[in-house]
């Protein structure tokens, strides 16, 4: 038996799958919650209940990050990797948020397509944080969310053009628009991610 | 006498306490803007020459950096605090510009609030800065900077609602939305701040 | 004949030098599409293919700073400028994008000044990059980058006091705001860059 004397930190790969697990739990919240007959106050609750998870997650990794044990990858990386995991939960939770302090009652049809994308992307981000250990097949990860962000950009684009249609007043518009740049801004920090993810595996290669 | 060859260099810590100090002087000229007979211009005037003191406090630690000398902790570190440090500035200075620009006359009441957990968030910062020396006592420094970044959030939640309340004109919420954003900002650049300090002291413990 | 075992990679300056010769063309289309009797969709789609080309510069950057190559300067300064030049495409084609998308037939005079400010910077970064090579007679490209950053300001500001005169309905301003804006992150992003030159000669001298 050969003994590694530094021993890479294989516990990442967990924290970043649970990281991205937790936004999995984020975005289908976010799905209920504009639904028509959502019970609103209680999905907030879980939302911030969420948002805390997410917190902590972080928190840990950083712990960890700073404790200067050895790293399976550079740090810069590992930093980037979960701030940006982060952003992506602070901007739904932010959307969720905002529609309550607003009392928003009808939504644009347009924000059921943009938490869809949200969804999608969250789900193949938790499924290939597990493989940054072996670093098996990411490319058709970060290929994906490339093409989802590009739709999350359409939906978003159209979404402003409704919003100034002249069906809305400006105060309301004013409040969707927040709401539906926090559901964009979510969809960039996915993108952040899959970037992070790419060079990774680029420098590994 | 024992020579340390590579002496760290101990005056990073005054242009941290430095450029703190010049926040609480920034913060200050904030709470006197934004009561009831402030000479607004001549306030404003004092604060331009505020930020600039600032700008020129982060050249100077930007130019120490980069001169290669050794450093008493990561350069990446120096260079975070010091850049959340001026966002502080910048964002608080924005607001004393956006409320000219805008002949904003009246603010309301929430905004106090919102300056008085600036003022405090500086005050601590300014006192917690020297102490990086000989990293004591720092944990209490951030844990309370969490809790007013805290109560900035609920403050400027708020604020956002009241200005939505029906009370003002589109426009005028705009505007005020403007300044009320700013000051959130700053607050944030605050904790930012505070992040940079934890992760200074953990590395080191 | 002196070999060098690890030749330092020249190919980088001419990537930067490519990346902001873009950004001159990108400057020129805005300067195009605000011009009185502009094809407005024909220029919008040389826009894009600008701004394409520009993201393959970048992530060609990006792949070479990957590579572990030896790289001319830190690897974290290249990344930084890398980015940068980047963020002012993205934010001149995000105006260029509002434009269409808003519809917006009249722009305030104002912006014909701001889209001035971003020609002639783009032309001096350009010229720059070059010289990154000898680091030869940069101070005043940085210098002169500042004053055009301080001369954008001031026009945003005029134009900000400008949409909120009372010319305008809410909705109009809502949407010349977000172009406005677009192009003054623009001139911050050439700030960003040229702070970045600045650092890589300090840490050089």
């Amino acid at each position: 038996m050969r003994l590694r004397l530094r021993p890479r930190d294989d516990s990442y790969y967990e924290m970043f799958a649970d990281s991205a697990n937790n936004l999995v739990t984020g975005a289908r919240l976010l799905a209920e919650l504009i639904s028509e007959d959502a019970d609103r106050e209680a999905v907030g609750e879980r939302m911030r209940a969420c948002e805390h998870a997410g917190d902590e997650r972080t928190h840990a990794i950083m712990r960890r990050l700073n404790s200067k044990t050895a790293t399976p990858f550079d740090r810069e990386d590992i930093y980037r990797l979960a701030s940006s995991l982060d952003d992506v939960m602070d901007s739904m939770d932010a959307a969720v948020d905002l529609i309550g302090l607003y009392r928003l009652e009808r939504l644009p049809k347009g924000i059921i397509a943009q938490v869809e994308v949200l969804e999608r992307a969250a789900e193949i981000t938790a499924e290939a944080m597990p493989r940054l250990r072996t670093m098996d097949d990411l490319a058709r990860y970060w290929i994906e969310i490339n093409q989802l962000e590009n739709q999350a950009d359409q939906i978003y684009r159209r979404l402003l053009a409704h919003l100034f249609s002249g069906e809305y007043d400006a105060l309301t518009v004013m409040k969707l628009k927040d709401v539906v740049e926090e559901l964009e801004t979510a969809a960039d920090a996915f993108e952040h991610v899959a970037n992070t993810v790419e060079s990774i595996v680029v420098k590994k290669s």
